[in-house]
């Protein structure tokens, strides 16, 4: 069975301590404020009367997710006043829960009467995140407050739809609630947690009653379509669908349960091989916010939704709880450079919602004024949404990614992620002195393991590792290289060499042939108009067979780069005779993708022409 | 003063007497069949009662159209059972007129008491049909009783409009009847037709009560937002600018007004500098079926509408009657071998509205499931569409493109298009032998011009063209190469270098960047994937610097290409790292691209990716 080392037991350097910073010296704060302004605190007291901001159905959960970012950044670094305000919203929401167990701070108030009658109402959404955020600080804190609540609303919960049956609906319209049962059945033992959550997976696309409660959209919307186990392709709302992915994926691995595993891995290679963007980005459509078909990857109008590409990693990190395969860690790593750390600005004060690998304002307006297009354009991030699932999200995955970094079990421990800092855990130390994602060496001073075996995923980026200097002893095994500890303490000197890369995709995606994107180690880079002082990003092409030149970016703490390319030479014509010569030299300043939008009103472009001929 | 030569003075050959024959034999019957079948010809007696077909308020235009087309074909061919059925349409409408002159088969039978409240309803554009109809029939078969309704119409409108101002609005919504009124100016040389259309003209953009009469769109949307004379852009439908600017020219012409042909030159270089399709289609909007903004070609999106393709060839040849310069029948010339021809299915049986340059039917489908896409794709040309304007006006420019041919004024004799045939005009002869468009070699026999200038236009798109085995003895002026003629009979041997070529776009085009469509004289080719077997065309890429190979196509009268380039190499892999051999060699053949969608469902595209280095 493997292990995670919880992210309490890692300490992290360099550059994601650094983000950790940020988002406990900013984005957690900033947050509590916007919540706190537009009432979603005080909503917590479920008192809500005319006149005052209407409790929103999924108000609780963005709580939740505050609270649970706040435990996490508590326990890494403790602060006082943190506390106190995470236990005056706990004190709330035990005081407004009724005798039964029921809390919500939108039903409570408003329609009582009609609990658990609307499918598509994200309550047991809500109570899942309300979990995870009692767990999460009960185990920062010891206070066990929150986590009673939520343990008398699970038994509710358990009574009314499972007991009794007298709900009106038998799954979660938005799941999450999945994965925090495992969560809750793995803090304490007790397996009804773990029966709650196999009847809601197992129920799942097999209910009556839910096809009598279908959403809006269709029963592939809300992955109702069929029964889980038997899905192939990722479908419908990419949150909810990886939310319910990862609750199966604990599910399977708590369970041994291995048609449910096969079930998992199948919706993973679907994405990672057909349905993802190359930021790690997940969901294609504004409409539905949802997975679509295979390679359909458009860049202007991805969706690409911050708490999606979180979720993929999510359930990237859970497969990787199963199975010892360098492709879950390949996939998150992905996500967390790329696509996660977009949806946050670099000051930590405002958020992405929509991630897009292409902005054109000129030709959204102009589609905006004469296409009839209904999608809208953000640019820049903001610092608040009336949907604001993602901020609190990010929070929560930034403060907890040291989780993510190792894995054990009885024979080996496992290094997912690579960055500075030291963990210490089941009677071993780890320490990362490295300036990843900057450099591609990663010196691992190992204590605690001899005669145990050190396992070092091999980027699946990187086309040449080396060894203390050396080429690698022997094959990695599903991208793991197995290297068997001989001392106390021993150091295994790696090195993944980075060069810039020019990434190319496949053919079938349309709007990427003849492009590339430049990515080097884990971070995929963009252009930026408004750095490159042109007007139309479209009009640059690069030269893959130049060489590219970096320079440290102290803003972003990782690079930037300089690759030599073309701009396009306009003059009055219209059309002309092609000629490859109608073009000028032109060096091309990247900034990593996750920087994009930190330096005013610009264009962006992720996928670049390759020159011509 | 520059003189048309008639069509009626005009015997083509070859290619376009071929494409006559297709439109007498087919094209002009078929339109008459659905017209009938739809119950347009029979709403003409104005008896409209429930249980009916209901008559649409443009139904007049269509029919009228039709029989502009019959009286073309007939002077052409005479045919007894064509003539008859038009003088039953027009017995008819003559039947079916009121006392005071007034005539629509909407109208009269449905609202009458509403006649000319609703500046939309397309009245005046149904007249200014009308009277063109009436015009070319009279001209064909010298009979004039559709003359005499139209005058007597055109009377009623003149006291309404001018003399009473009685009418709820001063200018038509649709414009149509500016140039149909200047036709009846030049046919009779009664100044109050011209007169008639300086009131609409000049009044459009400065009446209060057009204001009040406001189109659903925006003034911009029916050019009425400011004084003609001071457009600069071509703005809103694109069918309606376009009959507007072809009366703006008409009436500059007739009255020497600089100003307005200034105007009109103004607008005309705006289009074909930045707001043309290269295969001349004009319109980049569905929505308003409009002009947008600079630039602004999208290929999949376009509208393009045949009508307002065929209008922008009313509007060049007007002008070149303005002022003798190649730039008009340049884009005439685009316009009808490319997005005129590309309405009409090769059999002259079906047609299209729409004129896409780009046709990827999975990637609709697509958008349409799941990015809200509001368009409709039409992939094959229909029989009858609701909005029927496109199958006359195609039949009606077919037979009548002789016209298009020469000019001549007392010293020259102007040729503006080539393809093989005579014309006899004015006491003099000239005949083309040649093989246009498909060869270069266009031989001059000329007779009677003794002592006159020959002015021959050298086609924009001809880099290298040479007289009888010699480059050109001198420069051409504005784009005509003037020639004295020294004897009764003499022959001029041109030949315009035509190898096809790789035509580049402007770089502020969004789409096209890095990307070549293919051309050999004045005809623009296009993939099609049914005839490519490949699966989408943008994994298609070409090499411009191989040559490119040719042979005749008995189907469309003209060449198919072939040219050399490479198909992107697909493998499970959504991500890899780029390699310029990652491709197969790929020879691709070319269509010219009217003849797109004869070969069963397709995709279809026209700018092709340039092959990377």
């Amino acid at each position: 069975m493997i292990k995670q080392v919880p992210y309490t037991s890692v300490k992290t350097e360099g550059f994601w301590k650094n983000r950790q910073k940020i988002n406990t010296d900013v984005t957690i704060p900033k947050i509590y404020d916007r919540f706190k302004d537009t009432g979603r605190f005080d909503a917590l007291k479920c008192k809500y009367e005319e006149g005052m901001p209407k409790p929103h159905i999924f108000w609780d959960s963005d709580c939740a997710k505050w609270i649970e970012s706040a435990a996490y950044s508590l326990a890494l670094s403790p602060d006082e006043e943190l506390e106190a305000k995470t236990d005056e919203l706990i004190d709330n929401i035990a005081s407004a829960q009724l005798e039964d167990g029921y809390f919500n701070s939108y039903y409570i108030p408003c329609e009582l009467e009609n609990r658990f009658t609307n499918r598509d109402n994200h309550e047991l959404y809500c109570l899942g995140h309300l979990t995870e955020a009692a767990i999460a600080y009960y185990q920062a804190t010891g206070k066990d407050k929150l986590l009673n609540v939520v343990k008398k609303y699970i038994d509710l919960v358990e009574r009314l739809f499972v007991t009794e049956g007298s709900a009106a609906f038998s799954t979660p319209g938005h799941e999450e609630i999945e994965l925090a049962l495992i969560k809750m059945y793995e803090l304490t033992g007790d397996e009804k947690y773990k029966n709650l959550c196999s009847f809601f997976i197992n129920t799942r696309g097999t209910s009556k009653k839910d096809e009598n409660t279908r959403s809006w959209v269709g029963s592939f919307y809300d992955q109702t379509s069929m029964p889980v186990r038997e899905l192939t392709e990722a479908m419908g709302h990419s949150v909810r669908a990886l939310y319910l992915y990862s609750g199966m994926a604990d599910l399977a691995r708590v369970d041994g349960d291995k048609e449910l595993k096969n079930a998992c891995e199948r919706l993973f290679d679907n994405i990672v091989n057909k349905r993802m963007y190359v930021t790690g980005g997940a969901g294609s459509a504004h409409f539905g916010e949802s997975f679509t078909c295979d390679y359909d990857l458009p860049g202007e109008e991805a969706y690409a939704e911050t708490c999606a590409t979180i979720a993929l990693v999510f359930f990237a990190h859970r497969m990787a709880l199963i199975d010892i395969n360098s492709k879950y860690a390949d996939a998150a790593e992905t996500a967390m450079y790329n696509g996660v750390l977009s949806g946050v600005s670099l000051d930590g004060g405002s958020f992405f919602y929509v991630n897009p690998l292409e902005i054109n304002i000129e030709k959204f307006n102009t589609k905006k004024n004469f296409h009839n297009s209904h999608e809208d354009l953000l640019t820049q991030r903001v610092e608040v949404f009336g949907c604001s699932c993602c901020p609190p999200n990010l929070s929560r995955i930034i403060a907890s990614f040291g989780g993510y970094f190792y894995s054990y079990d009885d024979s080996t421990v496992y290094v997912h992620h690579f960055g500075a800092g030291k963990a210490e855990f089941n009677g071993c130390s780890v320490e990362q002195d490295t300036r990843y994602p900057n450099h591609g060496g990663v010196r691992f001073t190992v204590k605690g393991l001899k005669g145990k075996r050190f396992a070092v995923r091999i980027p699946g980026w990187c086309e040449y590792a080396s060894l203390n200097g050396e080429k690698l002893p022997h094959e990695p095994v599903k991208g793991y290289l197995y290297l068997d500890v001989e001392e106390d303490e021993q150091i295994f000197d790696f090195y993944f060499d980075m060069p810039a890369r020019f990434v190319a995709c496949n053919p079938e995606v349309d709007g990427c042939n003849g492009k590339v994107c430049v990515a080097k180690g884990p971070v995929i880079y963009c252009a930026e108009s408004v750095i490159n002082g042109v007007k139309k990003l479209n009009t640059l092409s690069v030269d893959p067979t130049a060489p590219v030149g970096s320079e440290p970016d102290e803003e972003t703490g990782a690079l930037r780069l300089r690759v030599s390319g073309f701009e396009d030479r306009a003059d009055d014509r219209l059309y002309m005779r092609y000629s490859a010569d109608n073009r000028d030299k032109k060096e091309i300043t990247l900034l990593p993708y996750f920087a994009f939008a930190n330096h005013g009103e610009s264009n962006m472009l992720v996928w670049l022409r390759v020159a011509e001929r």
